[in-house]
């Protein structure tokens, strides 16, 4: 890169270089190794990328492979190898190395070092080079779109304020796939000219080397076509050194070149042979006259001069040899090179799912695995978005808490062995336990927010407010001991919700209270309709036992009732509710009306509210039928649960069904052993439909007065495995539509990408797996379509999906297994929860959105739907004792323009105020070109509404917000393709002007700016 | 040391310092360690010694070992250790390390930087500093003394040289036991102020624990009794770290210091507490407030700052704690603690012999191990001293073949774990190549100074000699080209004869022949007496198989007869004989009466010759006495032979026997299967009595008219293992003796020290191997004595022997093994030899000799016939055309005063020109004191008659001649012992005065010194 040092080092760095120069000098009986020259036109050029990967927790935790601690699971230490490869730099300017993980850089000695030694200016380079720039090299898989944008900016800035870099390769060599929106938005969208990786199907691998296809130019959006290309280059086997013996990590086995005439067994001329043979091979099915080595891998370089005493013998001897030139370079070089040889290269679409490195090891179940993490990881994500905007609203604390531990914490689980629950158990632990962290430090963050707001002296500078609010994280399993308490008279529950999405929302929101008598207030004071729904004994079961493992303590109190009523919230802002003891008043929440299916004479039973009317099959026990009384559509929705037994690797061809890959052996449907009756839970504003479906699965069906979707929750688990078999437990929605084997699942909760059951579109695909080769990565949801309807499912969470039978769409929910998958982690993946000992497999707790629309109109609900999965409503609790709460508070608020809200079509998705007092805004329009009729078009954000009454300086930025986007474009390298059609229209938003202050976008297009917000204009925000 | 750096480097160094000081600052959240401080008076002061044991060739080559190939086997690569020290070391000045092998550091390229650059002054300090000093660290119980005498000198002189160095310590932490004359000629004699060593008997360690008697004063010779003490440290376990996780190493599993505040596993205390728990525990068995650890073990600190980061935090922090005091230390800095404490030390006498680390693992196979390599090495160091003599006889040459790759070849094999047999086969391969090409360079120079000594113009400055002579490397196993030639009218060979002794040698001298028809003419023409000995089978056969396997092709002649002729050779000189045709002359060589025991009637039969009568049993095939005509001294002798079966290592106590260990699991006699009856050589010089003793060892025994002792040469092998039993050979010399358990060995072939069967002097000993546990190394000869004689037999190479049974010497002479021993090698010792993919086991030829003299007349024999044994007479060939040889050529030459040879007692053990011109000069005292009656005493050597003609400037010098001898005497530290006796008599020569230039020297004294010698001061050395 150029990670500079302050002029005061000038000298000593000539100084360095002298003596570095001597050193090499003296080397093997004085020859000075010639490692200066660059590209040769005409030749073989070999790249020699210098390189670590270093996963960002795995086998041991991120901060055990920083120190090194842990060595007997996995000898790693971080900190050797930045302290080395830095002495290893300094030794030699013609040497290169490119480092990728930024979150190591920043606590790293020696850099640190170099950070403070930059003050001034650059004055000389050390040749440390960073890719991809992010954080970490996240998954991209199971991470949500908004996610990878997060973790990267934050590397990115990182990058720019310390160091004055912009990195513009990605370098994704080890996630397990790539996705479409990988390449297009955190590539060619963060101005990268190039990505490079390695994992893809062992097929396609095979295809591409016959076709010299490996390397091409992916056009990763259908929306955004080759204004996002991207140059992509796929290694030919791994990302390590090429076959043939050139690993140099201490005590590495490969023959070191031994060039010293005065000791034995010179072998000079032979290993200059092996290097030759190793580039020619590689030569051969590579299109132009360069390739590159990737010379390094996972942890390595510790002693970094054991490699590069060894790169510079390669170069100097190989070079003197003359049939090829080998130069130290980096995939920047590498990139232009390739360039400059003006090229037509493959064009690439879609993406690279699902991944397979040989025939039955399809990495489609880390798509699902350790689907508590990935619940937690979308539950924090969302509460990073709205605890930004409050730590905004509120103004950034210098001293006192932040968001940043939880965006550090965030940004370490987008890892690939992170998210994608590929690490140990131990390391699985120490991901939430950051997480936690972060999370109480943001919440403290949002808990002030909401005082200052609330208190009535918000706007005016520094705030000191007096209020305290609660927050309950595990309200999800009925735990929240705010809205547990007694309450009397004079003592209510002020329940304040705050709405971090871009729109007016209307939702019913539910808390645990231990009494039926209670009644609930809107901010006006006026009673609202309210219903009480009594907790079933599987959800207390659930509360009590991890409420006692999280906390390790009993609950003292279990509540008796979910309390639900109805909210309305403005647009990033806030209503205030009052929950108050009805036992002095007439009128109360009303309790739900509870029925049983036994003893129902019919075979079939109906509920219906709102819109909606489900009929359920009571021989069966199952959702059979769906009807939307506005849309008319009538649909025959089967719901139904199965298993896979895990492969035990044991049998031919053996492969385990593992944290990475699934392998099934066989798929059971699960039946409860005897028939347990339905019991109907209805009420004035929702209804239930309680199914135990065997005794490990318990399901809740609900639908809302005021929506058209069923909400399917539940809890499986403990899977249990005392009959040696490891299970993966899906549900399956089946309907009668004719599919034609085709599918859609979104890549990165963003796009939606067609896939076809048993087919690939690149190559012919030998089906191999026939389940988990069909199984693609869902962030947001999936649907199928007939020529008149559209089934859409939406999840909570990142899971794995597929449809492997027309009509029908299957979603793995949990996963419990005995055998280890052998890539490594080296542990079954059989999450276990202990409380004093007794350990029992993990429950999930999670939830499904189903709806069906008529044909083309089921985009407007997955995406705005999506939005309010992605961004639940955030619920702060507090207490009035004497009923003058609104004396003193400010009850309802949105930081907008009170007349205002974002179009339906954008998506507000990152609002934060930077350590400099700018601000960061980024807008995502939410549809797809075509996808709706309506609303895929372009849109318009009125920024004096977003922020009424500021004086806005903006500048456009590139998608990480390290350069402006203009400079960007600018740079950016141009991409010859085979073939490509010329007619596309794509439409962009144009450049903001400054004085209207409009920000267009069009389909799919994501905007980032800098917003310098002049605080002294206040307005009352609150009339 | 001081290994520093021209002035040049003086800013250099400062701003590095700089540099390295803010990484540091920079560390672990900027926590600067404080690193500084030294030995805290009235604390537990802990000594980290942070050190590497770097072996000069074992599972690797000695340059493998260096560029790190061949990981495979081992990962080791020296080059890594020292590149990375070094930077370690000039990051923090606190730091420190300690180095040993000297071989590496010559070819290492950071230390030639640094030697480079110290051309000016020693202006900065790099903490590296030197132990021991010698090229290895030389095994101490089968090297000779001379052999590690010129090792250590070629280590010294290069550190001096090179470094301006003196190492003070000795640091023989691995050698498997541990030598008398290691601790006083090779420790005190050198100047050290201690020795540091780890490997004694498990029981022996056990006890001195207990009586915190691991830390003694040990006097080493009975005869230099306290002038040669020294303090000595024994560690308590290892040379490792202290037991608790203190191995830093890459990779390596102790838990690291992590004390940066913002990571996890913040665990500074634990460490602190384990680190001190350490301390305690080791402090607990040792005397004053000072204890070591030893940071580092084998090829470790390939990446130095892993360790040095990890001691540097315990410094920090256990210094902070409070408890002891931790410094990084060296033996040196321990040493003068150790002084300082004033302390009065256990004494130690003898040696640390022989070494069991546990109870059925004596190390005491390795005394015999390899006895191929072991004879070859024995017979390149006599080569080594003789053609020293040459080299500066005739000149050294600047440009020319010299004597330092020999040298430099059988100072690596001195290594503990070369000759001691104890390495891979191709490392033991690697050995013999070293000598191979070290040898064929050290001819050269004999050869051509036997040419210009020859030719007459040898004594006037520049020798450009026509003479072209040939020596025969492989005449022990009657291959000799130039001997084997056919002679013809006026073709005759040359033979000279050269006698590297200063005292007047007469002698036996044999040479492979073709014809029965030759004779044999002094130097003044005279035709002298010879015989004819026909060359057995046996001798034919192990010379064709072997001439194949080392040469790579048959010899096209065999010859049919050794022609043996007496020879008289004045000290450090020649004699030139002529072998001519007898075909055209009467008289010829007479050819030697051949009989045989079969059908003799006698159960006895007698050979006589000279002083020497043999009695051989003619039932038992086998010497049954030996009678001296001139001392009256008969005795029964009966010498046979057995084989201990090799344990496999599959009983209980399983310890298989191997290279190191010996465990025998039986013992079998070795007899003829079928009575093969002995052939008898007669004549007039010598007589043969010749065995097959079963079908793999065949023996000669031999009476020589002018010799009393009679000489046994054996051939033993292939040792057969197709029964599946590893087998180790010895031989029995069995007398009717009362020797009272007790038996005499030699210590690297100078002291003799007393051996009792089953007895330890420093322990009641617990005897678990009572074979195994009573060998001895020997290296000159042993002894054993009764009240009216001794016996004595001493040997060609170093092999294992005992004395297991009053009256009897027991010789292991070959091994063969089919397991490995567990101590690392992992290879059984089980030596072949191959022909064209026909391999065999390796066969050993070899010499004992043996004597019965009256009490106390035995070491005569045994010192004077030592050195003969010690250095054979060295043979060249050449032939003349014409019979003038005598015309143009000297035939006779001494180099000393003709009317001079050195006392009887006294031998020149090194005559050296150095590379500046100086001479080295090293001349030994033979005896013990009460070793011999008159030969005990105070010895003069006159340097005038010595180096006649010659102006000579001297200077005494410490042995290994790096300081004046007067300066070391005065540094020496003095250390107070717990008993002593007052009453000790020490004899040692005075000052040498420079006008008379005699040297005195008293019994055992060896004496160094610098000679400047004037060469332009020449007479005639030849009239």
């Amino acid at each position: 890169m150029a990670i500079a040092a302050s002029s005061s080092l000038l000298l000593l760095h000539h100084l360095l270089l002298v003596l570095a120069s001597w050193w090499r000098l003296a080397d093997a009986a004085y020859i000075a190794y010639n490692t200066s020259g660059g590209v040769v036109p005409g030749k073989l050029n070999v790249h020699l990328v210098p390189h670590t990967h270093d996963d960002v927790g795995w086998l041991k935790t991120i901060d055990q492979y920083y120190v090194g601690s842990n060595n007997s699971i996995q000898g790693a230490c971080i900190q050797n190898v930045l302290d080395s490869v830095v002495e290893a730099l300094l030794a030699d300017k013609s040497r290169k190395f490119i480092y990728v993980e930024m979150v190591f850089l920043d606590s790293c000695s020696v850099i640190i070092l170099l950070r403070f030694s930059l003050v001034q200016s650059s004055l000389f380079e050390v040749n440390l080079w960073p890719l991809n720039g992010g954080w970490c090299m996240h998954d991209e898989a199971v991470v949500h779109y908004i996610d990878m944008i997060d973790q990267t900016t934050l590397g990115h800035r990182f990058l720019k304020q310390e160091f004055d870099q912009l990195p513009r390769i990605g370098w994704q060599i080890d996630p397990f796939g790539h996705s479409a929106v990988q390449a297009y938005l955190l590539g060619a969208e963060l101005g990268f000219d190039a990505l490079y990786f390695s994992r893809i199907d062992y097929q396609d691998r095979e295809k591409r080397k016959d076709t010299k296809s490996l390397e091409v130019v992916w056009r990763g959006s259908k929306t955004l076509g080759s204004s996002v290309d991207i140059f992509t280059g796929i290694f030919p086997k791994n990302y390590e050194p090429p076959p043939g013996g050139f690993y140099f990590e201490v005590n590495d086995e490969s023959p070191v070149i031994q060039d010293d005439p005065l000791l034995f067994d010179y072998n000079v001329q032979e290993r200059v042979d092996d290097f030759v043979a190793a580039a020619l091979s590689q030569a051969n099915i590579t299109r132009t006259d360069h390739i590159m080595f990737t010379m390094g891998t996972d942890f390595k370089y510790q002693y970094a001069n054991s490699w590069f005493r060894q790169m510079d013998k390669f170069i100097h001897y190989v070079n003197k040899d003359g049939r090829v030139n080998v130069l130290y370079s980096t995939p920047s070089i590498y990139t232009n090179a390739k360039h400059a040889a003006n090229e037509s290269w493959p064009l690439k679409t879609d993406d690279f799912f699902p991944y397979a490195d040989r025939a039955h090891a399809y990495w489609t179940g880390y798509f699902t695995s350790r689907p508590a993490l990935k619940g937690y990881v979308r539950l924090l994500s969302s509460y990073y978005v709205a605890a930004r905007q409050l730590e905004f609203i509120k103004g950034r604390s210098s001293s006192g808490p932040t968001t940043d531990s939880l965006a550090d914490a965030l940004a370490i689980v987008q890892h690939h062995d992170a998210i994608t629950g590929t690490e140990k158990q131990h390391v699985a632990n120490d991901y939430a336990k950051r997480l936690a962290i972060g999370y109480a430090e943001a919440s403290k963050v949002v808990e002030s927010s909401f005082a200052c707001l609330t208190e009535s002296i918000s706007s005016s500078g520094h705030c000191l407010p007096v209020t305290k609010f609660e927050q309950c994280p595990l309200l999800n399993i009925s735990y929240c001991p705010p809205s547990e308490s007694d309450l009397y008279a004079g003592r209510s529950l002020v329940v304040l919700v705050y709405n971090s999405l871009g729109w007016m929302r209307e939702d019913i929101v539910r808390i645990p209270v231990v009494s039926d008598s209670v009644l609930v207030l809107d901010h006006e004071g006026k009673e609202i309709e309210s219903q009480l729904l009594p907790i079933k004994s599987p959800s207390t079961a659930l509360r009590n036992f991890y409420v006692k493992a999280y906390l390790g303590k009993s609950p003292s109190i279990t509540p008796k009732y979910w309390l639900a009523f109805p909210v309305t919230v403005q647009p990033l802002g806030f209503t205030t509710y009052f929950i108050k003891s009805a036992k002095q008043t007439g009128s109360h929440a009303v309790m739900s009306m509870i029925s049983s299916s036994q003893g129902m004479e019919n075979s079939t039973m109906e509920i219906e509210l709102g819109n909606l009317k489900l009929q359920f099959d009571l021989d069966g026990n199952k959702l059979s039928h769906y009807f939307n009384q506005r849309s008319l559509v009538k649909a025959s929705v089967e719901q139904t649960y199965s298993f896979y037994s895990g492969d035990d690797g044991s049998g031919a061809d053996p492969q385990a069904s593992g944290a990475y890959v699934f392998r099934p052996s066989g798929k059971f449907p699960i039946q409860s052993e005897k028939k347990v009756p339905l019991t109907i839970l209805q009420g004035p504003l929702l209804h239930e439909v309680h199914q135990q479906i065997n005794s490990w699965i318990y399901q809740v069906t609900r639908i809302y007065k005021t929506k058209e979707h069923l909400e399917v929750e539940f809890i499986v688990g403990p899977i249990p495995t005392n009959d040696g078999v490891g299970k993966e437990v899906v549900t399956q929605i089946a309907t009668t539509m004719n599919t034609s084997k085709t599918f859609y699942t979104d890549s990165n909760g963003r796009d939606f990408i067609k896939r076809i059951r048993d087919y690939r579109s690149d190559w012919e695909l030998q089906v191999n797996q026939p389940v988990a080769g069909n199984y693609y990565p869902i962030n947001l949801g999936m649907y199928i379509k007939d020529d008149s309807t559209e089934l859409s499912v939406l999840a909570d969470r990142a899971i794995g999906g597929t449809s492997l039978v027309d009509g029908q769409v299957e979603l793995m929910l949990h996963r419990r297994l005995l055998h280890d998958d052998s890539r490594g982690v080296a542990e079954a993946l059989n999450e276990v929860v202990c409380v004093e000992f007794e350990c029992e497999g993990l429950a999930i707790q999670g939830k499904l959105y189903i709806r069906v629309d008529p044909l083309g109109e089921g985009a407007h609900w997955r995406r705005s739907t999506g939005q309010q999965i992605y961004s639940p409503l955030l619920i702060a609790f507090s207490e009035e004792h004497e009923g003058n709460w609104s004396n003193f508070h400010i009850t309802t608020f949105s930081m907008m323009d009170h007349s205002y809200s974002l179009p339906e079509n954008v998506a507000l998705i990152t609002l934060q105020e930077l350590e400099d007092g700018s601000v960061l805004l980024r807008l995502a329009h939410l549809y797809e070109v075509g996808e709706d009729k309506d609303l895929s078009k372009i849109a318009y954000v009125e920024l004096k509404k977003m922020f009424p009454g500021r004086k806005i300086n903006i500048t456009e930025m590139n998608l990480s917000a390290n350069q402006e986007r203009a400079e960007m474009e600018k740079k950016k390298l141009k991409w010859g393709v085979e073939s490509s059609s010329t007619d596309e229209t794509i439409v962009k938003g144009g450049l903001v002007d400054p004085s209207k202050l409009v920000v267009e976008l069009g389909p799919m297009e994501i905007r980032t700016f800098i917003l310098n917000l002049d605080k002294s204009v206040t307005a009352d925000k609150n009339k």
